[in-house]
C-alpha cells in the first residue's frame, strides 16, 4: 500500500490557497427506526445544505469497514495519517487529554489508584472510585517523588485516574502494565519487554517503591498501578508532509493534543463556537490550513440524546456563514467517526463528508446527510485519503508523472 | 497489497475471446456550474448510450483519491500496472514520445538547449526558445558525437528540447540532472547518485565535453543541459501477465510508446479515427486484445474548450458501430484520467468507465456519463483493476481456489 505522504511530499505546491476542516465530532448517526432519518438528516441545516449544493458529498471509512475508532485514530485519519501505522498509546492519549506538552524524551503512563490490603494484594483496582479532588491531592504528593535518571511529572486525571510522565534520555516505551487485571493478587512489577526499555522499567520500579511509602496512609488509594506505558509515536509533521502551515482551534485538551501531535499550532480560543470563529478570523492570514473541532455532536450522541444531537448539529450549521465569509478555497465538514445516539457510543458507520470548492464535480446534492452522502460524488473512501482530496481541490498538488 | 498480476498469471486462460479497450484520453470532465452537465453528459452519444444499456458503468480512480496522473501513469493503470510501482522517468517518456524504440541497455535523457555566456554561466535555460527547425539541425550535429563505452543517439524534440539515448552495457539511470534550475551559474556536472550509474555519468560528461565544442558557434543554443536521466522500468510483458496478444492502434507517439513499454505490438494506421478502425478490422484475427487511443478529448479539454470537447466526444461515439460489428466479447470505453475543460488540465476526478459484455450485471444505465457512472454496477474502483474486470467478462480468468 502506498503511503499517501510519499505522494504529498513529492507533489505538494504552495499556491496560497486555504483549507478549513470543520469537524463535528461523532457527526455520523443512525435513524431510530427503519425508514427514519439520522440526527444530521433531522437537523435543520440550511447553511450546510447550501454548501452541499455548491459542493460534493461522500462517506469516509475511518479505518476499515466495521472498525469503530477512538478519538485518536479517528483524528489521525482525518489528518491523513494511517491510524493503523501510527498507534497512540493510552498513556500518550491521557497526557494529550490533560494538555501536557509531551516531548521526544518522555514516556507517558496512565496510573490507576488502587487499594492494597495488609498482605499487599489488590482489593479494589479503582480505589473505591475516589472523587477527582482526592485523586488530585494524591497526584500532587506523588509529583514530589524524585528518581535517579529521569524527571517525574504526576498530573491528576478524573477520579481514580492519574497521568505520569517520565522524562529522560534512553527511556523506551515498551514496558508491560503493572495492573494484574484482577484482585486478590499483588500488582505486577514493571517489566521491560525489550532491551531499549530496561531503564524505563527501573525508573518505574523506583517510583513505585517510593509511591508505596508516600501513599501508605491514604487508603482506599494507598497505591497505584501503571498502564499504557508509551512514548510519543514518530509522526511526520503536517507541514513537512503537506507543505501547509496548520492551526488548530479546539476547546477540549485531547483534540488540541492530537493536533499538536502532528505539529499543528494550537490557537487558543474561548469555549463557545463564536469564540472559535473569532479566533479563526483573527488568525486567518497566518495559516494555510485550519482544523476546527466541535465536540458536542459526539457527547450528545454518547449520552443517547437524539434530540440534543440534532440541536448540537444545528449549532454547528450556524458556523458556516462566518467561515464562508472568509472565502476559503476548500471547506470540508465531516466527523472523526459516527456516534449514533441510538448506540450511545462510537460506531463503525461511515462518516458523512461535505467538500465544497471551485472544482468540485457537483453531484446534485441538496442536503447534507447520510443518505445523500451515500450517493455523493466523492463515493465511499478511506478517511486517510480526505487530505489528498482537500489538497487537490485547493490546487495544492502537482500532477503525478508526465 | 496483492499484485493483480500474481492472480492473472495463475488464473489466465485462453478461450479465444476478444477485448477492445477504447480510450478517450482525458475523458472525464466537470460541469461548469452546480447542477450542470459535464462534457460527456452534454455530448450526443447514441452509440455509447446504447452500449451502456447493454453494459454496466462505473468510475475508476487512476491512482489514489486526489491524485491527477500524467499520461504515463494514467495508461499504465489502464493496462493493469500499478503506476506507483512502475515509475517512468521523464527521459524515457520523451523517448517514447518521439517513437524511439528503447531497449534494455538504453538510458534515455531529456536535453534542453541553453545559452552560455563567455564565462560559461547559463544566461537562458531555454536558449531563447529556438524553433524546432533550429533544434533539429543542432540535434543532428550532436548525433555525430562518439563516446567510448556507449552508442549515442540524439533526436530532435520540440523547440529547444532534444532527446538523448546512451546505449551500452552497465549503464544505470541514477544520474542527477545537470540543469541547475537557475541562470548566472554554470551547468552542473553529471553526478552518479549510486555506484551502478558511474559509467553513465562518465559517458554523459564526455558527451557534454564534446557538445560544448560542437555547439560553440550556435548561440543562443551553444550548450545543453540533461534532465530526467533514466532507464526503461522493468515491466512484465502484457502477454506474460494476461496471456493475451495485444495490438495498439494509437496516433500519437507517446501512446504508442506506452503500449510498446508493456509489450504490445504497434499497429500503424492513418491519422483519422476511420483509419484506426480500418486497421482494427484488418488486424482483427491477429490479436486477443486491442488498445485504441483517441487523443482529442484530452487536447480539447486542455485547451479549455468545453464545446470542442463535447464535439470530440461525439466523434468518439461514432467509432462504436464499427467496433461492435466485429463482435468483440468485451468492449471497454474509458479514459486514462479526467481533463475538465473548466480546469484546462489533467485532474484527479474519477474517470467514467463503460464495460459491455454478455455477462454484465446490467445496472439500468441509459446514458454514458459521470452521473450514471457514479451509480453504476462497477462502483468506484482503482484503475489498475480494470484489466481484471475486462478479463473476467471475457471469460479469460479461472476461478481462484477450489
Amino acid at each position: 500500500m502506498t503511503d499517501p505522504h510519499e505522494l504529498t511530499r513529492m507533489l505538494q505546491k504552495d499556491n496560497g490557497s486555504k483549507i478549513v476542516l470543520l469537524v463535528g465530532d461523532g457527526l455520523g448517526g443512525l435513524p431510530l427506526e427503519p425508514g427514519g432519518k439520522t440526527e444530521l438528516e433531522t437537523a435543520n441545516t440550511p447553511n450546510l445544505d447550501a454548501l452541499a449544493r455548491r459542493g460534493t458529498l461522500g462517506l469516509s471509512t475511518p479505518m476499515l469497514p466495521g472498525i469503530a475508532p477512538g478519538s485518536g485514530p479517528g483524528h489521525l485519519g482525518l489528518f491523513g495519517y494511517d491510524p493503523i501505522k501510527y498507534r497512540i498509546g493510552r498513556g500518550v492519549l491521557e497526557a494529550l487529554g490533560i494538555d501536557f506538552e509531551l516531548g521526544p524524551n518522555d514516556v507517558a503512563i496512565r496510573g490507576n489508584f488502587c487499594t492494597l490490603d495488609a498482605a499487599g494484594n489488590i482489593t479494589d483496582r479503582r480505589a473505591g472510585r475516589i472523587p477527582t479532588e482526592v485523586g488530585s491531592k494524591l497526584s500532587e504528593k506523588l509529583n514530589q517523588i524524585k528518581v535517579p535518571g529521569a524527571e517525574v511529572f504526576v498530573r491528576a486525571g478524573e477520579g481514580y485516574r492519574t497521568v505520569l510522565i517520565f522524562r529522560g534520555e534512553g527511556l523506551g516505551g515498551d514496558v508491560a502494565d503493572t495492573d494484574p487485571q484482577k484482585t486478590g493478587v499483588p500488582p505486577l512489577e514493571p517489566v521491560a519487554r525489550s532491551a531499549g526499555s530496561a531503564k524505563t522499567a527501573q525508573v518505574a520500579a523506583e517510583f513505585l517503591k517510593q509511591a508505596r511509602v508516600v501513599l501508605k496512609d491514604d487508603a482506599p488509594a494507598n497505591f497505584l498501578t501503571l498502564r499504557g506505558i508509551d512514548t510519543m509515536p514518530q509522526i511526520p509533521r503536517f507541514e513537512e508532509v503537506y507543505g501547509m502551515k496548520a492551526g488548530a482551534i479546539a476547546v477540549y485538551p485531547m483534540y488540541r493534543g492530537l493536533a499538536r501531535l502532528v505539529g499543528m499550532d494550537i490557537l487558543d480560543a474561548g469555549h463557545t463556537l463564536d469564540d472559535q470563529l473569532t479566533r479563526l478570523e483573527k488568525s486567518w492570514n497566518d495559516y494555510d490550513f485550519f482544523f476546527i473541532h466541535w465536540k458536542y455532536t459526539d457527547s450528545s450522541g454518547e449520552d443517547g440524546n437524539f434530540a440534543l444531537k440534532v440541536q448540537r448539529t444545528e449549532e454547528l450549521d450556524t458556523a458556516i456563514p462566518r467561515i464562508a465569509k472568509l472565502n476559503p478555497d476548500v471547506i470540508v465538514v465531516t466527523g472523526d467517526h459516527s456516534t449514533p445516539s441510538k448506540m450511545k457510543s462510537h460506531s463503525w458507520h461511515p462518516v458523512p463528508v461535505l467538500l465544497s470548492a471551485e472544482n468540485c464535480r457537483f453531484d446534485g446534492s441538496t442536503k447534507f446527510g447520510e443518505t445523500q452522502c451515500r450517493h455523493g460524488g466523492l463515493g465511499q473512501f478511506e478517511a486517510k485519503h480526505l487530505m489528498l482530496l482537500a489538497m487537490a481541490h485547493a490546487g495544492r498538488l502537482e500532477k503525478y508523472g508526465a
